[in-house]
């Protein structure tokens, strides 16, 4: 029975700039029927207070702690590694780092920096790691639905690039880090056991979550989803739904009487 | 007993704009004991003829047969394949697919792209990819040793960031592809157990090579060689060597009595 729920963001909630339908009107059901909800995102063009009050002009009123980011995790990672950023990410998202001071270690974070990624950057940023700075990636997606319909290169494809390269593996703050994935749960209470992940990305979100132990995995057939993506991956989604309405009308329908 | 030899370039025999020292006398040598040599390098921003030409310049004369490159195979690739290239290679090298007429099939073909490493010209080339294109790679270095005298991003990186988010694997063309040393010795008459490789690059050259089933191979300890290299990668290197120089003494030490 259900008691806790984890919601991906953009394309299940929303895609580029427009509400994706019913996935308001779901959401607030969800909260009516009093289901703590985490959403958990990748999303890291934007930082946590620019991402909620564009969550707000689509119409979905949440809470700051309902959003769990990835720029969140790497803050935390930082201050507790008494270590100063090297930024490959969106410009967006650099203010999110910028009052921190010097320290006496180093990490390179790497986002979706987008046209950020050059190869001076790139490169720079691998000088960094030989010369041995830690290294963090925010998210570790291979693609993502870009504005145009089509599929885009996403911050994994870099992440690996540098691994390759440095022969270091990045320690990955966003899904499908069982980590991100716990720290989420345990903020509201929740046990995975009892939790249902909802995303649309067959690997990261629905895969990524059931590998964190997580019970239940529901794949939407919106954003990034393409035909065959329920089979592609191990394991696969305990549910397939069309949107998240459909999901959010099974989470409604299995949840524990209250 | 060494009947024929495999050379790499960059690194081995010259860096940057420079030659390195000992190295035109010590492929003199070579010649000299008319042991058969094939240059095998994974440079992938000149054409051939840029190549050789370099090489005449820098006081080493070498045969168009004697060089074998990438390029060359990847032109030979999309010929037995009817391909024309969709390319991701330095502007140096355009022009040794300049003429290839339009063809029913598409291979992405990736090199050292430096500069043109952008956002866009990888997302343009993932996106063919995922449109059925077939995906070949010039090289897979994981780093070079740049004109500043530091390690910098080779191709590899970005061939690996492709392959990660189109989930295909690269065709290979350059070192240590089987196919590319085994192209080169057949050219030369040689059989594996009979030749030696010398290169800088522990991985590519000399454990690609092993691999490969070349008997001998020799890790120079100039380029991009750093410390421990000899023991960072499997199979080791059969012999070490300071430079060239040494390495050239060392074959002909144990060359067949002609």
């Amino acid at each position: 029975m259900i008691r806790g729920v984890l919601l991906d963001l953009a394309g299940v909630v929303y895609e580029g700039d427009h509400v994706l339908p019913g996935a308001v009107e779901a959401v607030h059901r969800l909260h009516a029927a009093s289901l703590p909800i985490r959403f958990v995102t990748n999303t890291t063009t934007k930082t946590k207070t620019a991402l909620l009050s564009r969550l707000a002009g689509l119409g979905l009123e949440i809470t700051n702690e309902e959003l769990f980011t990835p720029g969140q995790a790497a803050r935390a990672w930082l201050d507790a590694n008494d270590a100063s950023p090297h930024l490959l990410v969106h410009p967006n998202l650099e203010s999110e780092f910028a009052d921190i001071p010097s320290r006496p270690n180093r990490a390179i974070v790497v986002g979706d920096a987008g046209q950020g990624f050059s190869f001076d950057h790139m490169n720079r940023a691998f000088r960094a790691l030989i010369d041995g700075a830690a290294f963090l990636a925010l998210a570790k997606n291979r693609t993502f639905m870009d504005d145009d319909g089509k599929l885009s290169l996403d911050a994994g494809a870099f992440v690996t690039a540098l691994e390759y390269s440095s022969q270091k593996n990045a320690i990955v703050l966003g899904k499908p880090s069982p980590d991100f994935f716990h720290a989420a749960l345990s903020s509201m209470g929740a046990t995975p056991d009892s939790t249902v992940m909802v995303g649309d990305d067959a690997e990261s979100d629905v895969a990524g979550a059931l590998k964190a132990g997580i019970a239940q995995a529901i794949l939407v057939r919106t954003g990034k989803y393409r035909d065959g993506d329920e089979h592609r991956f191990d394991p696969p989604p305990t549910h397939v739904a069309r949107d998240l309405a459909e999901a959010a009308s099974w989470i409604l329908d299995n949840k524990e009487a209250s």
